[in-house]
C-alpha cells in the first residue's frame, strides 16, 4: 500500500530552463526555472511560472515577450548560478560570459551558447497563488545545428539537457533510450 | 550562429504522466500526457494540458478532480499503451492489470502500481487553444515507501521515471547525478 507523504511540489522529471528577458531599460537578464512546460499544440505554447518578487516577472509584463533557453549538462554551474542570484543585483550575462542575442521575432534576448532557445510572445498570465503562469506562444526555435536530427528536430541525446529533481535537490543527466513511443497499441 | 527551425512543441525533458479520473458513471480511466508540470508553490499546484476530444477532459470537468501518476521505466509499455487508446473504447485499468484505488482526498482514482501518485483538486481551467490547461491543487502525494529519501521525499534514482523526447519520438531513462543544486553562488 502506498504511503501518504503530504502535498509537495514534486514531479519527475523537471526541466532546467533559462528565461531570457529585457527589462524596461532594455537590459538583458536571465532567470532559471524548473517550472515550465508545453501546454498547447495549436498555437504551439508553453508556460513558465514565476513569483512576483523576481525581476523577470516585471520584465515579461512590460516587454510581453521572453525566451526559454535549454542549457546542456556542461552548463550546470552557470544554470545553477543564474537561479540563485537576482538580476536586480548582478548582470548575469556578464557573469556567465554568455552572449545575449536579440531574438528574431520577439522583444527578448536568447542565449547563443545553449543548444536550444524558444522565442515566445506572451499570450496570457494566470494567477495561481504565490506563482503566476506566463503562457507564451512559441513563434520560433533557434538551435545549434549539431543537435538536430535528420528531420531538423532537436535530438535529446545531442542536446544533453539536465533534469532537476526537487526531492534530491540535484541535477541529473538524461540516460539511455528505452523505446520508441506510440508503438504499444496492444499489451 | 543558431539556426531557425520554426515553432515546435519541443522542450527537454518532458515527463510521462498518467492522469487518473472517474467518469460520470464512476468508472476509472487513465490517460498519458507529456504536457504537465508544477506551476505554483503555495498552494502547491500542477497542470495537465488536454484536448477537448479526450474522455479525460470531460471527466475532470465533471468530477473537479484528478490524480497524476508517475510510472517507472519498467512500466513503459503500459504507459505508452494508455496514451494510444481511448477510455471511450477500452477499460485501461483492466487492460494494464493495474489497480484503481479511490484517492483519499479527491474524487479520482490513483494507480497503486506506479511509484508516485499526486491527488489534485481542480482549481482552474485555462483555454490556450487546441489544448486546455487544468490547474489542480496537490492535496497529497501517495508514494511507494521504498522510493523515498530519509526525509520522506521521492528520490528520483529510486522512482526511475521516464523522460519523453518529442523530437526523438522516444522514451529515455534518467541518468547519473551531475551535481547538487543551489551550490554555485559564485562563478
Amino acid at each position: 500500500m502506498k504511503k501518504s507523504i503530504g502535498p509537495h511540489t514534486i514531479l519527475h522529471p523537471h526541466p532546467v530552463l533559462l528565461v531570457g528577458t529585457y527589462d524596461e531599460e532594455g537590459k538583458a537578464n536571465l532567470c532559471t526555472v524548473a517550472w515550465g512546460g508545453i501546454c498547447c499544440s495549436n498555437p504551439p505554447s508553453l508556460y513558465v511560472a514565476l513569483r512576483k518578487a523576481t525581476k523577470t516577472y516585471g520584465s515579461i509584463l512590460s516587454s510581453r515577450a521572453f525566451t526559454v533557453n535549454i542549457p546542456s549538462v556542461s552548463q550546470l554551474k552557470e544554470a545553477d548560478y543564474v537561479g540563485i542570484v537576482s538580476g536586480k543585483d548582478v548582470d548575469k550575462f556578464e557573469k556567465t560570459a554568455w552572449t545575449a542575442v536579440k531574438a528574431e521575432h520577439v522583444n527578448a534576448p536568447f542565449v547563443e551558447e545553449t543548444p536550444l532557445s524558444l522565442e515566445c510572445k506572451l499570450r496570457k498570465s494566470v494567477e495561481v497563488g504565490l506563482h503566476t503562469m506566463f503562457i507564451g506562444e512559441i513563434v520560433d526555435i533557434k538551435a545549434h545545428e549539431e543537435v538536430l536530427t535528420e528531420k531538423e528536430l532537436p535530438d535529446i541525446s545531442k542536446v544533453k539537457p539536465m533534469v532537476y529533481a526537487t526531492g534530491n535537490m540535484a541535477y541529473f543527466a538524461v540516460g539511455e533510450e528505452l523505446g520508441r513511443a506510440f508503438k504499444n497499441r496492444d499489451l
